[in-house]
């Protein structure tokens, strides 16, 4: 097929941010195109770890199978301190989830970022979406006409594109895009293009990397270990086929030029990393290895860029718009986070459900994330390269205040705590109705038993990144007055001027809501054909709140969510997995008017 | 390839019993051909219930994941019994699987059986192994040398196979088999050209089958449902897709001559059926299916092979040995589960592991649980065709009679309770040292923690159908008197007189025997390289009963099993995940070379 100079949204750079990206809209069949400069894909090193919530989220996807699958667990992480008499010893383990009861899979996945991406990119090509390489911008244009802007019928961004395969005849192509997505990396030219300044700073901080099959005695080799020794420190991540990657703390000494004072990378080699990590280990042994699989240094800087989107038409995403240290393990799942975000918010807008004042959501949420995290990464890094408080160095951080530091952080390491504030897809007015399930917190796993059959279901397998609103009516306990006050509801709902149909484009409900609904019962007794029609438009969306069959699943979940079983509730969950909002039934068809209608277009009108 | 007409395992029939023994040969990578009457294999109807322990065998082969995902999963039971006002009313609904909690997985999964021959030919088309059909044996000679019996070398079957094939110019062919396996269903040729009778009867329940995508306001459609009403009794098995089988009951009337006074198959349509199972539905309303899938009749008939064996060169297997009611969905298990069962010991066989003595063991396995089956089948069809007890009618079975053998028939019917009895493989002599560890039952399923890196691992996936024995050593709690007594313990087993070295036929034990180490300990500080290096052959292979980080999974095993922590314990799991034996420690070396010794072949020797 030749490709179109016209498309909807064209894809910079094909790292994870990218392939996030660019993969959501496949699934949701958006006309993209996907462009790197790069010849090949890395195939070694890089990025490696995926956190607790990013499974949930290529779970969403139907990816996460194959990650876990292909992947090291990190159940638990072992902390080392130095020991009185020199050396190093475990002074504790801890889970590597913190709560491990708050997430869905309570361990980190790593496996090599070449192998990540492929998930992904087997996924587009099973949708028709190929990355384009070796492929650059060279030029970049966003029209400065308003109706343009403001229309979804006309492509705004210019896009001169350079392929840089000799074999190629014509060496530029310009692409008229109505959307463009800049993942291209820390060095982005797209944000250069378009004069996105990063703010915040260089750090004194250097680190090696480097991935070996470790020999060592070392007992907690196959465990994410922080090591804290007079010598330095050093982070044991094991990955999968027996690779380890050791984060090895540098000095000046190790690094600094002494005739011009500066950092000079030239002066490391692998060797050196190996030797540092040795002193680190003692007196546990770490042999040389057989092969280095791959090895980098770099200066830890800490930066946001100023803006995430030039006009709602081009947006920077990934370590386009921030960097930071590697070592909480957050470049990836950050990256991958922007443009799950970003990619449902474009689908609707481009199906003409939502207006493009949806895609202002990106920069509020994401921007906000950046900065959290980088704050975050600053006391973090900072714990991490400070000495060890020692007999000699009584200043220095303990191991107690070290770990502390790791476990008081555990909900923004795992992802798990991200925390969207209020904009016109999340409306905190009724968190009081469901005390525990927070408006613009991803919505928690639990397992609820699907009525007509007793099947445990995980709640989150509900919910896909399908582009489309969930909305989850628990009806608490089932009376007579219930099933009436259902009939009454479901009659008001389907209203032509109800939200559901309101903002339903195409008259079929279910393609742009889902309807659950969670009932308080028995499952020895619940008969689900008691629900009204409306209430269950398959079988299968009829959940109840008990037990499976072995007593051990499900079961107290409005307790869990803190909602009471008497009232009902409705939960809308975003398309990402994020709480939208919450009603009580009593205000919940005008609430919902209010929600939706902030940001959804009335059937049969246009962006 | 040309086909060679030497093989070790010919295979007659590709049904279920077939299809499992070719799949688990060709995994263990034995020379098999496997032969079909058939041109195309089934695409509808038959067999469609996999049970819960028949899921923890599949999943021994890796085969369960797409079986659990293709199929439709059973959890509950519901009862209907007659109304007193006429029509009927649910009166329970139940496991499905009884006790729940004793199966890893506690629900039944249904599926057409093409589909699940399906996984199996899949399986074996990745290992070079394919159906050839249709072709169908027309002689068998089993020799009568009895050099050429006991001889591994020598092919002692001689098999005439025909092909039906119109279009194949060379009509028959003669194979030379070591052994043969009659897996050629009720009908079977094999077992009626070795002049094996069956024993039992013919009962006078008949029942039709069919299968549909129904449309009802039945309650529990989407669930295993038992009916019995004043017009007769109905079962209902959800299937994959939306389709739903119901089991019918007839009365003579509806399919007696009444001038030959004989079952007349002939009278009987599926609309037919339909008709019936209307009149049992009442007051619930089952509309005229659009389309029928399948359908079927069939008289129960109750019979056991008088032998399963000839000369231990020729097997059968499947309906070719025991026939029975479907109602209690065991055919296709049983069926299975004889396979299973010889597969590993004909493996051990043809690799001069074990001698032929050990095939004996098919036969005194198999048929006792085949009797077993009968006896069981012949109350629960008796019970299920009875009259329901009603006003008019004091001495029917009550609903509670017929729940409540059910639930006593529970450990049966999932295929968990199957407990094989003494003989050279299973040897009960120290049950005491594990109470609830039966010997001779299939190891239970039970979640411990990989003591390297803390994962949760379920037991039974440390027991893969590998043909392998596997030595589960549980050593408390580690003392330092422990590990003295291991370091020793391993130095015994390390000598070339050790059972260990004696029956691993190239030195290398962990091509025969697969060595685990379950501690008792806690996570937290626990360190596994403290065990000698000859229990910990790879770091996966030290486990630790403590619970998970959540806390949610594992832990108490040692007490679940009725274990002393303060004790060292040796239990043997078969290569088909049964429990062998158990041995104290004091006595494990002695007893390890009774058990394997008595039908192991030492190094070095040839069948």
């Amino acid at each position: 097929m030749p490709l179109k100079n016209r498309v909807d949204v064209l894809i910079v750079g094909a790292g994870p941010a990218g392939v996030m990206c660019a993969n959501a809209l496949a699934m949701a069949g958006v006309d993209v195109r996907i462009i790197d400069k790069r010849a090949v894909k890395v195939a070694t090193g890089h990025a490696d770890g995926i956190q607790p919530r990013m499974i949930e989220v290529l779970q969403s996807y139907g990816l996460a199978e194959r990650l876990m699958r292909e992947g090291y667990h990190m159940h638990m992480c072992a902390f080392y301190n130095p020991r009185p008499d020199g050396g190093i010893e475990r002074t504790s383990r801890v889970p590597s989830t913190i709560p491990p009861t708050s997430a869905r899979y309570p361990f980190g996945v790593t496996l090599s970022q070449a192998a990540i991406e492929d998930i992904f990119l087997d996924s587009m090509t099973d949708r028709g979406v190929e990355v384009e390489r070796p492929k650059r911008p060279i030029d970049i244009e966003i029209s400065e006409d308003d109706d343009e802007l403001s229309s979804l019928s006309s492509y705004p961004v210019k896009v001169t594109i350079e392929s840089l395969d000799a074999v190629n005849e014509s060496k530029t192509e310009i692409v008229h895009a109505k959307f463009v997505v800049g993942a291209d990396g820390a060095h982005s030219w797209v944000r250069k293009a378009l004069g996105i300044r990063m703010e915040g700073e260089q750090t004194d901080y250097i680190w090696g990397v480097v991935d070996i099959v470790p020999e060592t005695d070392f007992p907690d080799i196959h465990m994410r270990s922080n090591i804290r020794s007079t010598s330095g420190s050093c982070k044991i991540i094991p990955r999968e086929a027996g690779l380890v990657r050791l984060y090895i703390q540098l000095s000046d000494a190790d690094v600094v030029d002494p005739l011009t004072g500066r950092a000079d990378k030239s002066k490391i080699t692998p060797q050196k990393l190996i030797s540092v990590a040795k002193k680190i280990f003692h007196p546990f042994k770490l042999a040389d290895p057989k092969e280095i699989d791959w090895w980098t240094v770099y200066i830890i800087g800490q930066r946001v860029a100023s803006s995430f989107s030039v006009k709602d038409r081009v947006f920077i995403a990934g370590d386009a718009c921030h960097t930071h240290s590697p070592k909480a393990g957050q470049g990836m799942n950050a990256s991958m986070s922007d443009t799950h975000n970003l990619a449902w918010k474009l689908t609707q807008v481009l199906r003409g459900w939502s207006g493009l004042s949806l895609l202002k959501t990106y920069e509020h949420e994401r921007r906000k994330f950046a900065q959290d995290l980088i704050s975050f990464d600053k006391k973090y890094a900072a714990l991490f390269s400070a000495k060890p408080k020692t007999v000699e160095n009584g200043d220095g951080v303990s191991g107690e205040q070290f770990s502390g530091a790791f476990q008081s952080f555990g909900t923004l390491t795992s992802g798990i705590g991200v925390h969207y504030s209020s904009s016109t897809i999340v409306d905190p007015k009724h968190q009081q109705c469901a005390k525990n399930l927070i408006i613009g917190k991803r919505m928690p796993p639990y397992i609820f038993i699907r009525a007509a059959d007793i099947s445990p279901v995980e709640i989150q397998d509900m919910l896909p990144s399908d582009v489309r609103f969930k909305l989850l009516l628990f009806i608490g306990r089932m009376t007579e007055a219930r099933v009436t006050e259902l009939t009454l509801f479901a009659q008001e709902l389907s209203q032509p001027s109800s939200f559901l149909l309101k903002y339903c484009p195409n008259g079929d409900i279910s393609a742009t809501f889902d309807r659950i609904t969670i009932a308080s019962g028995n499952k020895e007794d619940f008969d689900y054909l008691l629900i009204p029609e409306f209430f269950r438009p398959h079988w299968t969306r009829v959940l109840l709140d008990d037990t499976d069959v072995t007593g051990n699943k499900g079961g107290h979940g409005y307790e869990r969510f803190g909602m009471d079983p008497e009232q009902m509730t409705l939960v809308v969950v975003r398309p990402d997995g994020y709480v939208g909002t919450i009603a009580p039934f009593k205000s919940a068809a005008a609430d919902m008017d209010d929600y939706f209608g902030s940001f959804m277009l009335p059937r049969g009108l246009d962006a």
